[in-house]
């Protein structure tokens, strides 16, 4: 049975939403980073990274939420959520998955991880200064650019929309009002009306 | 045929050694990134993020290294170089290029692309100052727990390698003293001798 190793407001969001959406069997274990846990010597040996989501399958653990989702749609192909006999399309979900995890992720985390590239207390306060903003350009070029709606690629949903909510989540709590992205605004309300969302947000609010 | 917008010291360097790695049919197109010319209008128009690389494809244009490399290999099955048939090693793979894309190129990024995050000069050396050390600790986990050798994934060559083979260059250019880490220094080493590599490098220095 698969476990996944998740924290509440983390990347783990988009996984967890996906194990739900594909009926998968799975464990949900949670990580209390509150308590820095994911430092600790026992979870270092399950994710050296000291980072979650962890993914626990029967050939062993999985890191990055852009590989793990893939993984998920591979072994639970039934709704074909990541097109990927589709090479155009696929690199269309992946490029999307990769921008929300190499550069909305990385705005969002000079928020409250800064700490990951500095440790002077002055640039670090400098650099949340700058994360609503920030985020509003990235979500601009998500509204104007690289998402088409209703869902992220368009009339099918896929890994990317689970992920795309998950930023758009951190958005909000970074005070960014995504009233002014019409799009985005929708697909946050239409993913809040899934049963897999709904099912999943129990355990992350 | 493919037309493949890349920059000097970019990561448009994976993929184009992965472009020459398949033999594929496209054209190489320099971006003077010193210029500014990314932010140009006709390159906005290419890309509206204003990064390399992109990829021009008969279907349309693609961005963000992780997903273009997957790409090629799908139009590039021959050589087998992402293991998509097996979704556990092709997580692996994309486990490994999605740490690339959203930490090490990130950390990286502090030194001389740190307006991303700030524009605040003072900020912008603090975060400068950390970067040798950051990219350090990265590459002491990539050696301890990432990669086996003597390929990023072992004994096959992957699409991990060219990515891995970019980020070393900027860690060596950060100041990071890849000879504490053995199975990098290999790496780089033996990526050094490949054809593929000798061609792709002939534009890049």
């Amino acid at each position: 049975m698969l476990k996944l190793y998740y924290a509440k407001g983390t990347a783990a969001l988009a996984v967890h939403i996906t194990l739900n959406e594909l009926g998968a069997d799975f464990e949900a274990i949670e990580v209390n980073v509150r308590a820095d846990e994911q430092r600790s010597a026992e979870y270092l040996a399950i994710n050296p990274k000291g980072r979650v989501p962890t993914l626990i399958t029967d050939s062993g653990g999985l890191t990055e939420t852009p590989a793990i989702l893939v993984y998920l749609i591979q072994i639970y192909p039934q709704q074909n959520l990541a097109r990927i006999d589709d090479p155009f399309m696929f690199a269309r979900i992946q490029s999307l998955n990769s921008y929300f995890c190499s550069t909305v992720h990385v705005t969002h985390a000079h928020k409250t991880r800064g700490t990951r590239w500095t440790n002077d207390p002055t640039a670090l306060a400098t650099l949340q200064a700058s994360v609503t903003d920030n985020m509003t350009d990235c979500f601009r070029l998500i509204e104007e650019e690289l998402i088409k709606g209703p869902w992220a690629l368009g009339d099918h949903y896929t890994i990317a929309d689970p992920y795309l909510f998950t930023v758009t989540r951190w958005a909000i709590n970074d005070d960014v009002n995504i009233d002014q992205f019409p799009t985005v605004a929708r697909h946050y309300a239409m993913m809040n009306e899934r049963p897999a969302v709904q099912a999943t947000m129990l355990l992350h609010r």
